[in-house]
């Protein structure tokens, strides 16, 4: 059986398929009802505050009693960052406020970096069944202290190398990520970004080679035949984002979901220039015309705070070409689907396509 | 049986591997060696010239009488390039002859392009079973006259355009190369080389939804697990490069062979600091110092030329750090091992995992 091993038996699920955490786009309907469906949903909680993440996630409870999981931010180093270099980025920016008749902006944006401890706090608090994280390694003391709430913890490695800090810092599974996830990498946090670009046919068995945690494979895993994928290289579980954007569960933008419907496997590129941090994106005209010029992003929470006042009137004038469009290589293999159908579906091609081995 | 389908069928092969055409790594003996294995040796002969190519295909002839191919890149279109542009470009690479202690260049290189038609009419005339090629399409007088003479023709695609352009234009099979693959990307010949780096999990699907002919996955493959992978994606077979340069009977350089036995997946990184085309080779002194300056490559064969002093010096003197270091993402996992026993291995692992899934 497919789906009766050491990680599903670890998190109590049915299905080893994750609903991915995508923060600012997983509803608390999204995430409960990937759990009903027998996988598990992640609440992407990084950019909400420690009370909307607990009021998430006191909703889920009250949609599903299967396990879900809560996924942070591990917080940047804080740089000093002068008034001069945010006012000369964002003013690359005001060719787009003007299209979108928005002010140019005179105000200096400020940074508004997430309260993680307080988030922690509320994790701990309201006995999440499984905490994950990404962009980094968790503070010693807070992996303790999880693991004294018998939290399950999952951790996101790009590299071999993450992978191995990880197991060393005491977390119950990693996600290994391979180039052609979409939205942020879930990490290089320990290398350069060009040298953590490794995609999931490489990535997963590398690192499946060198930890004795169950891994989980993500990067371009749209349907049942990429699940078998994952599961041919030695992963125990395989975790879809995109996939799960298109659902009427997430809370995607309009125009992003047609995007998303539209795209190509050429669709997408990784940019700087929606929040800072490298992600991926379908291209539009704010990617391309950044790209084009030479700027250095900013550090993620200001560059973010920088750009709110263009993604609120892109959004109220749904306009695709301001806001990001997260999406992965595979995009285009997306599907207009509520979570229940989409699930039936991963599960029977995942059946299907093993039965092809018989 | 994992190995009976219509790939194998059409070319008359045991197994559904393929040892990719790594121009300038491949000899008879490798060639031969694999196709004896039962997989598809590929004589990588771009760089030949007709006779030279003639002579390796006879030499593959007395070493097996199973099928195997030769490999071919479709020509450039000739760009002018101005001697000026030539001569400064060429200075960035002074600062490594000095430390190669070869003469500074005074010499401008010329364009030094294969004999294309020529090595097409060798191909002909010797009636080799399988023609691939990369890089582009095949001329439609060129498809027929193969095609009259029954060889089976694969091109390669790195998006599922260039798939659908590949099919339309006669192929027998196509390969679907990912993001992963080492040295010079198959193909990107209709396509933004930056939105041509999908992962091989991401590409095969997508690729093997829009066309009929058999695909064959590549990128990032190097052992069983990942065959089995590539078939669970739709792929019919396997091509594997990296995993074939460590052999014996492949003509790497010592220390290129060295740096794929000790590389990590963070090693390698895209580049035209080497041939002018963007290839994947483990980082060095010469990429890193070329990437930190802002310099455009000549066209291929040019910038091939222009740097033959530094790379006959460099093998001479073997030095890693100016010489090519093709390798794909997942080298970590290159074996050193000659090709039958490699072979086996292969075709163990890949029964090994299939056997999981029963």
């Amino acid at each position: 059986m497919w789906n009766k091993n050491q990680f599903t038996q670890l998190l109590k699920i049915t299905y080893p398929i994750i609903q991915a955490p995508m923060a600012g786009s997983t509803t608390p309907q999204l995430v409960a009802a990937v759990s009903n469906a027998g996988g598990l949903g992640s609440l992407g909680a990084a950019l909400m505050s420690p009370e909307q993440t607990r009021a998430a996630i006191k909703e889920i409870r009250t949609l599903t009693n299967k396990p879900f999981s809560v996924n942070l931010f591990i917080p940047e180093p804080v740089k000093n960052i002068s008034t001069d270099t945010i006012i000369t980025t964002n003013k690359a920016y005001d060719v787009f406020r003007k299209d979108l008749n928005v002010q140019e902006s005179s105000v200096v944006a400020t940074n508004t970096a997430p309260d993680f401890a307080g988030q922690i706090a509320v994790v701990i608090e309201e006995q999440v069944p499984i905490f994950s994280f990404t962009f980094g390694l968790l503070p010693t003391e807070i992996i303790a202290k999880l693991k004294h709430h018998k939290i399950k913890i999952i951790g996101t490695a790009t590299t071999m190398r993450e992978a191995m800090m990880l197991e060393r810092s005491g977390v119950d599974a990693i996600v290994a990520q391979g180039s052609e996830a979409g939205g942020h990498r879930g990490s290089a946090f320990d290398t350069n970004i060009q040298d953590a670009l490794i995609g999931t046919m490489a990535l997963v068995p590398q690192i499946v080679d060198v930890v004795k945690l169950p891994v989980i494979a993500s990067g371009g895993i749209m349907d049942g035949r990429a699940i078998v994928a994952a599961f041919a290289l030695g992963a125990q579980a395989a975790q879809l984002g995109t996939a799960f954007l298109t659902c009427p569960e997430a809370s995607i933008k309009a125009p992003h979901r047609q995007a998303l419907l539209n795209s190509t496997d050429e669709s997408t590129r990784l940019t700087t220039a929606f929040t800072g941090k490298t992600a991926r994106s379908i291209k539009n005209r704010m990617l391309l015309e950044i790209a084009a010029q030479n700027i250095s992003p900013l550090p993620f929470n200001l560059h973010r705070a920088m750009l709110g006042d263009i993604y609120a009137a892109a959004t109220q004038q749904q306009k695709a070409d301001f806001l990001p469009l997260w999406a992965g290589q595979a995009s285009h293999l997306c599907r207009d689907l509520p979570v229940q159908e989409l699930m039936e579906k991963l599960v029977n091609e995942t059946e299907e396509s093993l039965q092809k081995f018989k």
